[in-house]
C-alpha cells in the first residue's frame, strides 16, 4: 500500500467478485428496476416494524453476496457495516445472525465507500482475507427518524430528497473481475447550510473536496474516467457540485452522473431533488456500477459516496449539516 | 501483520506516544481522579448544550494529546471516532475544527478498543503513519437520549451504570513507550437479555466470547497478563464474566478489572453497578492504563472494551441487547 499525495492510497491486490443489491418496490419502478437483485414488493419485507424490515435488507444482500459464491459466513473475516438508524440498529440486527466480527461504520450516506474503503485496506494489508461491505437505508424508518410521522403527511421542499429502500452489499477479496485501485478518505467539510431539508447542498462541498484531492493527490483530470459517480446529492447538489468543481479547474459536467439521480425518475416518481440514504449508492454501486465493470462496458470509475453528518437533535440545536465524502477508483479488469 | 488463529492479528510495528483524558466533575472525584490530564469542574464545558459539551470533551482529548507531542493535526493522516449519540454528533461536531480525514466509527461503549484496533491496523499497513483514536460520552447526553429527561429524577435499578462524562484519545504511530501487539475484533453475541438496565449483563457474554477467542487463538492463560480490564460491564456484569471464563477454562478472576468499577468509588458515589460510557473505558485506557504500560508498572495487558449495540427504539420493539467486545494485547516497550 501506497500513499499519494496527501489524501490518497493506492493499492495492488484487493479486487471484487461478488455484490448483492436489494431494493423495495418504489426503487424497483425506476430507471434502474431490472438490475436489482432482489425487489421486495412489500416493503415491510414481512417484519413487525420498518426498523426490522431495514435490518432484513442488510440480512437479505449479505445472503445473496455469500451466496453467488457459495460462501459460508465462516469464509468471511470482517463484516464492515453502517446505516442512518440511532445506534446503527439495523446493522446490528441484520447481521447478528451470521456471528462475522463486526467492525461497526458510521458515515451516514457516505457508509458504502467507507466500509468498502477499509474493507479494502484490511484486503490489502493482510488483516483480512476476505471482508464484506454493507449499508442500507428505508424511506419509512428513517423518514420517521429524521423528519416526520408517516402518517402526518406533510408538503415536502423542493430541495428534499427521497430516502431509498435498499441495501447493498460487496465481498472484498483478492480475485474478481473489478479491482479497487485507489481510495480517498473525505474531511469533515461545512460551509454552513442549515436547511435538513437541502442535504445536496450541505453535501456538495464535501464531494468536491474529496474528489479535488483525489485529482491533486494523483494528477489525473475528470476525463481520464470513464463515468464520476457520486453518491446521493440528487439535482440540487449535483448541480452545486459542478460549479464547484468548475471553478477548482477539474469541471467533471460531462461525465458526472449521481446515484440519487440514478436511482428514481424525478418526472414520475414525485421524489423531488433525487434520491438519497445509506442504501442509495451502495444500490446502485451493486446493481448499476459494479456489473458495468465486471463486463468491461465500464473500463474505470470514481465512486464518492457522500453523508450528512447532522442529527435531528443537532439541527435542533441550529448546529449547521457537516458534510463528508470518501472516494474509490474501481477498475475493470476485462481488458 | 500475522493472522493468529480464527480471529486475532499479531502486529509488529504499532506503538502509542501520546494519549489524553478528559474527565467531568464527578469522574474526578472518583478513585482515578487525580491521573487524568483535564478535569473540567463544569460538566456543561461553557456549551449551551449537553451534546455541544460532549463534543467538546473530545475536541479537548484530541487537542492535548497532540499538545503532547508538540503535532499540528496536519501531522495526524486519519482520525477514528465514534460515540453514544445518535448519528455519532459528538465525533462530528467535536472534530470538525481538525480538518483530519474522518472514519466514524460505532461500537457504542466498545468503540475505543475499536477505534483503536483499527488505527493500529491502518499504521501497520502504512496507510497511515499517524492515526487519532477518540471517543467520548457525557452523563447528561446519555441519560436524556436512553433513558428520563435529567429533570425527572426517577430512581435507579440497582443493576443499572452511570454515563460517565469523559474522553479519550490515543495517538497511534511507529515511536513510543507502548507497543499494540495484537488485536481480537469481536463477534456479536446476544444472550437474550432485554433488561436495559441491565448493561452488564448483556455484555458480559460478548467479552467471554472475544477473551475466549484470543486465548485459543494465541495459547496463552489469562495469568500470563498483569492484568485483564474490561470495558464497563460494572459490577452485575464483572461478575458474571468471571463465572463465564471460569466454565470456559480460562479463570480471569485474579487479574481481572472493570474500568466501569475503576472509575468509581460504587461505595460513596452513588453509581449502582459502575461506569459506563465510551468514555468510561477510554478515560481509564488514557488516564490509568497507558501510564502504567508507559512507566513499566504493567508490563503485558489486555484491554476488551465491551458495547451494548441497542437503541432505544429496538428495545421498545422487544428486541434483545446484542453485546460486542473488541480486544488489544498492550505491551511495554520498557524491559
Amino acid at each position: 500500500m501506497e500513499r499519494i499525495g496527501r489524501y490518497t492510497l493506492s493499492l495492488e491486490k484487493v479486487k471484487l467478485d461478488s455484490w448483492a443489491s436489494v431494493v423495495g418496490k418504489k426503487e424497483s419502478e425506476g430507471p434502474l428496476g431490472n438490475e436489482f437483485d432482489l425487489t421486495c414488493e412489500d416493503d415491510s419485507l414481512g417484519q413487525d416494524s420498518w426498523e426490522k424490515a431495514e435490518a432484513t435488507l442488510q440480512r437479505k444482500a449479505l445472503e445473496i453476496a455469500l451466496g453467488k459464491l457459495s460462501l459460508k459466513p465462516e469464509g468471511v473475516d470482517f463484516v464492515l457495516a453502517g446505516d442512518l438508524l440511532n445506534q446503527c440498529i439495523s446493522s446490528t440486527f441484520g447481521l447478528r445472525p451470521f456471528g462475522i466480527p463486526l467492525l461497526g461504520q458510521y458515515g451516514a450516506c457516505s457508509t458504502m465507500a467507507l466500509t468498502l474503503g477499509l474493507s479494502s485496506i484490511l484486503v490489502e494489508s493482510g488483516a483480512a482475507r476476505r471482508a464484506a461491505a454493507v449499508t442500507s437505508s428505508h424511506f419509512c424508518s428513517a423518514e420517521r427518524q429524521f423528519r416526520l410521522p408517516l402518517e402526518y403527511g406533510g408538503q415536502r421542499s423542493p430541495t428534499a430528497q427521497w430516502t431509498a429502500t435498499a441495501s447493498g452489499c460487496v465481498m472484498v477479496g483478492k480475485e474478481g473481475p473489478v479491482q479497487v485501485q485507489k481510495v480517498t478518505f473525505g474531511r469533515i467539510t461545512d460551509l454552513g447550510i442549515t436547511d435538513a431539508a437541502n442535504m445536496g447542498a450541505a453535501m456538495a462541498p464535501a464531494a468536491a473536496e474529496t474528489l479535488g484531492a483525489f485529482f491533486r493527490d494523483t494528477g489525473t483530470l475528470p476525463e481520464e474516467y470513464d463515468a464520476i459517480y457520486t453518491g446521493d446529492l440528487g439535482q440540487v447538489g449535483s448541480t452545486l457540485l459542478c460549479q464547484l468543481m468548475e471553478k477548482e479547474g477539474y469541471p467533471i459536467e460531462p461525465v458526472h452522473q449521481d446515484c440519487g439521480l440514478l436511482l428514481f425518475d424525478r418526472e414520475k416518481q414525485d421524489v423531488h431533488a433525487g434520491g438519497s440514504g445509506c442504501g442509495c449508492s451502495a444500490a446502485v454501486l451493486c446493481g448499476h456500477i459494479l456489473p458495468q465493470l465486471a463486463q468491461g462496458k465500464l473500463k474505470n470509475v470514481l465512486f464518492a459516496a457522500t453523508g450528512a453528518l447532522m442529527s435531528p437533535t443537532s439541527s435542533q440545536q441550529g448546529e449547521s449539516i457537516p458534510g463528508i465524502s470518501h472516494l474509490l477508483q474501481l477498475v475493470s479488469v476485462q481488458k
